[in-house]
């Protein structure tokens, strides 16, 4: 039987996902999973989105043009020009995912062994990615005591070598909800400048800040053309399913390149670009209700959080996720045993374990991430379930 | 400003696309071109993928497994069954598009600089993924002497290195239209078996055979854990746009890994899977109307092809593409001389420059790949425009 890549037997499978089988058989069992594991909302679809679909009438499903629909590019730049994020249809390209976007920018970027600097924890499919495209991630620390703020920018500087070609950023952050401030991202600026390295920064959640309002790396002045912007519509109008993201740079050697890469899969999904296009004549509302919403179940379930004794997260700025603090032995064997061997009131809880966000394999250990998207009684059961599970798990480190 | 990389620099722009803005150009100035390049077929889609997207009743579109949705998969291998071909759910991936299931598989068993042996012209776009991968393409000649048959085993055993890891093929044949017979297949199978390789094969254009049946190689006995096939719902249906295809192996390590790289991209589109489900109840008389189309459309033009002085081209026994030679001096300059220069009674036609489908700068140049997929009148005007072109083209190399 011939063998495997070494790339695939060294690709991470998903921290998010890879304890679904546990969770399915859970379910199978009659028993609810409240599943704060994955970053999934509830809210509704805007409607408007919904029904462009329905109203299709082609009489047949045709690829689109590989950069996607023209009339989608153009709409999007306005919504960026409102988001006061000047750019135009010409630096946007439509992709399947914000997945793919990072894939594209890795692909035009990074040689085989290059490195990108990321602050650590870091959404754990970055990784994946970087493993795939044969790269490699060079993670800078960063920790709970600050809530996850930038790491001193010494620590980036320490961590270049002549193979560093970018750094990327997640902001507001996924896992830990850390939102830069404009004084981070200037003191990123002067380094990118410094070295002549590219800024990827993931921007997905830019409607979800809740204290203070994002500041784009599209606006850092001086490094135009080392910028890269990750887009996505998924969480924005909760549509996770139709797969529509958005490369986006100034720079137009990364768009003709990242086009190559972007004509060799065709195009992206016709369907969801329809969706796309019509949510975003959503009214202003829908974003600013969202964000309240996610508001007030952060604030319920991190200060809920932080009364269980050892249970520590820092109160997230943005985004629906936090990395907390678990009194337990280790974190992969606790969301494991809470699904195939905890249940209290017929419900259990799903975590993605910690570890899977950083590189070391002892990092995050007891920590899990957690995404606040489910509506507020079921949050309030997943607590009441945490505090149970926290007075049983043979692995506990301190009584309840 | 920060360079891109050395992939991003050699990756191949599609030859299929590539000529995109002259078409545009050309449209612009009020001329009808007619689309010989892609194969985007004029048929219309069953309507019961349609209607499934369009009873879409959630209330907000999430993600789907990351292998795709169960039900969809066990359809899909109900499919298979009826088409002769044993497997079972659990050997199939749903990705989006072919184009994707390409990458899984090449990323789960392709080593940086591994090489794939193709059978030469190819799809472009294998070529591209090769790059992607950060692996080398082995090119195998077939020639338009023997109508592009399998080449010499012989030749295949002489392209083998030690860094030779899977041999890929197209069956039918993108671009050549060849249906390889069982007795080639089984003469790959043969050394695929000695020297331990993957055999990737690429179907998706398994319904289209026009002169004898379909052989998948998942019927090859002895190497069922060496074989991957790749699939799509894209041509069968006419649904390219909904970005649907498959991965399919009994090699349960290929499909573990492959679902690694899957996770890390999250879902295949919601939308496209409804429809893809729904496309599978589709009665089997729309196949064979298609097939029966697209042989009609088939005869009359490469009968009309042969017909015109200096220009040659097999009669392809699959798929709706062939390579066609033409007495001029340069397939790309022509091509584009057609888009920019010509018109005849307010119409031209596109092709693929043929030397986007071989790996030398100087193979296949006066050759052009078409797609036999707009109706009777087109391809009659088609012919019309090359036939007045040939006459008038300033590099034609021999007068009409």
């Amino acid at each position: 039987m011939p063998k495997i890549s070494d790339r695939g037997f060294t690709m991470p499978p998903s921290p998010i996902r890879k304890l679904a089988k546990y969770a399915d058989a859970a379910k199978l069992r009659g028993i609810e999973v409240l599943h704060l594991n994955i970053g999934q909302p509830d809210l509704l679809t805007p409607q408007c989105g919904i029904e462009a679909v329905k109203q299709f009438s082609d009489s047949y499903v045709s690829y689109s043009p590989s950069a996607g629909n023209l009339s989608l590019r153009k709409k999007l730049a306005n919504y960026y020009k409102q988001a006061n994020i000047d750019i135009s249809y010409e630096d946007i390209l439509i992709t399947t995912g914000g997945s793919e976007a990072i894939c594209f920018a890795y692909y035009s970027i990074l040689n085989y062994a290059d490195e990108v600097i990321v602050p650590e924890p870091f959404y754990s499919n970055y990784y994946g990615f970087t493993t795939e495209t044969g790269a490699r991630m060079i993670p800078v620390r960063s920790s709970i005591e600050t809530g996850f703020a930038l790491p001193q920018i010494e620590e980036f500087e320490k961590a270049l070598t002549p193979r560093t070609k970018a750094i990327m950023l997640c902001n507001p952050n996924n896992p830990t909800g850390y939102v830069y401030s404009k004084n981070e991202l200037e003191q990123i600026r002067d380094l990118v400048k410094k070295y002549d390295l590219f800024l990827m920064c993931d921007e997905v959640y830019r409607e979800f800040c809740y204290d203070s309002p994002h500041y784009s790396v599209m606006n850092l002045k001086g490094i135009e053309e080392n910028t890269i912007l990750i887009d996505s519509f998924s969480k924005r109008y909760n549509v996770c399913g139709i797969r529509i993201g958005a490369l986006i740079s100034r720079n137009k050697e990364v768009i003709a390149t990242s086009l190559k890469f972007a004509q060799a899969r065709l195009s992206p999904p016709s369907f969801g670009q329809i969706a796309a296009e019509a949510l975003l004549d959503t009214p202003a509302d829908y974003l600013r209700t969202s964000a309240q919403e996610y508001k007030e179940r952060r604030n319920y379930i991190i200060n809920e959080l932080n009364a269980i004794k050892g249970v520590r997260s820092p109160m997230p700025k943005g985004a629906f996720y936090s990395i907390v603090e678990l009194p337990i032995d280790d974190a992969e064997k606790f969301c494991q045993w809470l699904l195939e061997e905890f249940e209290f009131e017929g419900s259990t809880v799903m975590f993605a374990p910690g570890n899977g966000f950083y590189t070391g394999k002892k990092l995050g250990e007891n920590q899990v991430r957690i995404a606040y998207v489910l509506e507020h009684d079921k949050l309030k059961k997943a607590i009441k379930c945490l505090r149970e599970a926290l007075k049983v798990y043979p692995g506990r480190t301190i009584e309840q």
